[in-house]
């Protein structure tokens, strides 16, 4: 499971890999700006993702968690986000892992600069998602991604070598890779 | 029950109020330091709070919270420990209020700029805790200030007039101070 979570809102993305290759099982987003209140925010978030883990019972929770913000309030409060969604994971004993935006557009297009609607159609690309399940809300495929990276850098079903990127990892599995 | 939650130590405080006569419940103080991984020192965070909850029940939890710090990624750390505090809090259903140091020192010594002795001296006082029970450690007198400052400014028991420092409750409420 992969989140973003932030303090207007939250995307996340569920993956399900089976014999190696991964593959789509949710993926939302939150919209928080509704509640003004900012513990309800929060507690929306704990919620949420409580719910989410409930559910779908993720093995791991991959966090995408940028390391600089503009000012100390907006990082505050951005910290307090993710610091529920982490309480979420430690109150289930769900493994963490948290990656920099960067990281995560780097692990899926090969570029760490590039943009959301790349991110968000190398996703579907990958993970061979039909139009029609694709959201279009561009948070909701950062939580994906952050979940697909976190594939990327663990390999967590296998234990086997670990891969860079995409393309890293489909050239040396071209037999996993869907056509 | 109060907190004053930081990534190298945690200090908490609960208070009883019985006939509007606050009394110390507890205190005491986590050192963090020792847990070199951010993730199991959150962890620690919310489990000793969920413990805590768990263990004395209390009805609200305060939380020291500044809103200013040197930096943006110590701010972001200090927004995860709060962050796990509230999801605790939250998970428990239990309301949460926050204080700006300056307010919590006005409000037990009437001096925002008060030393950190002299709000643990106050505290005595103010508490009749006994010697052997008070605490050394200044941080663990954080949590329970902003336990004291919230009952102060929320008067939970009675809902009736708010106090904005102990001058002020003692001046009005002769008959419910201890001498």
């Amino acid at each position: 499971m992969g989140i973003d979570p932030g303090t207007q809102v939250m995307g996340y993305g569920l993956i399900r890999v089976l014999d190696n290759k991964p593959s789509m099982l949710a993926m939302g987003v939150m919209n928080l700006g509704k509640y003004g209140d900012h513990y309800l925010k929060l507690a929306k978030i704990y919620t949420r993702i409580i719910g989410l883990i409930d559910e779908f019972l993720p093995d791991e929770l991959a966090i995408e968690a940028p390391f600089y913000g503009k000012n100390v309030q907006s990082m505050l409060k951005l910290g307090r986000a993710q610091g529920v969604a982490i309480a979420a994971a430690i109150s289930r004993d769900i493994p963490i892992a948290e990656y920099a935006p960067l990281k995560i557009k780097m692990s899926i297009t090969g570029n760490g600069r590039a943009a959301k609607e790349q991110v968000a159609y190398m996703l579907q690309k990958i993970l061979h998602i039909p139009d029609e399940d694709m959201l279009p809300q561009l948070d909701a495929s950062d939580g994906l991604a952050a979940a697909l990276c976190h594939f990327y850098q663990s390999n967590v079903t296998t234990g086997e070598k670990k891969y860079k990127d995409w393309k890293d990892f489909a050239t040396h599995n071209q037999d996993k890779v869907r056509k």
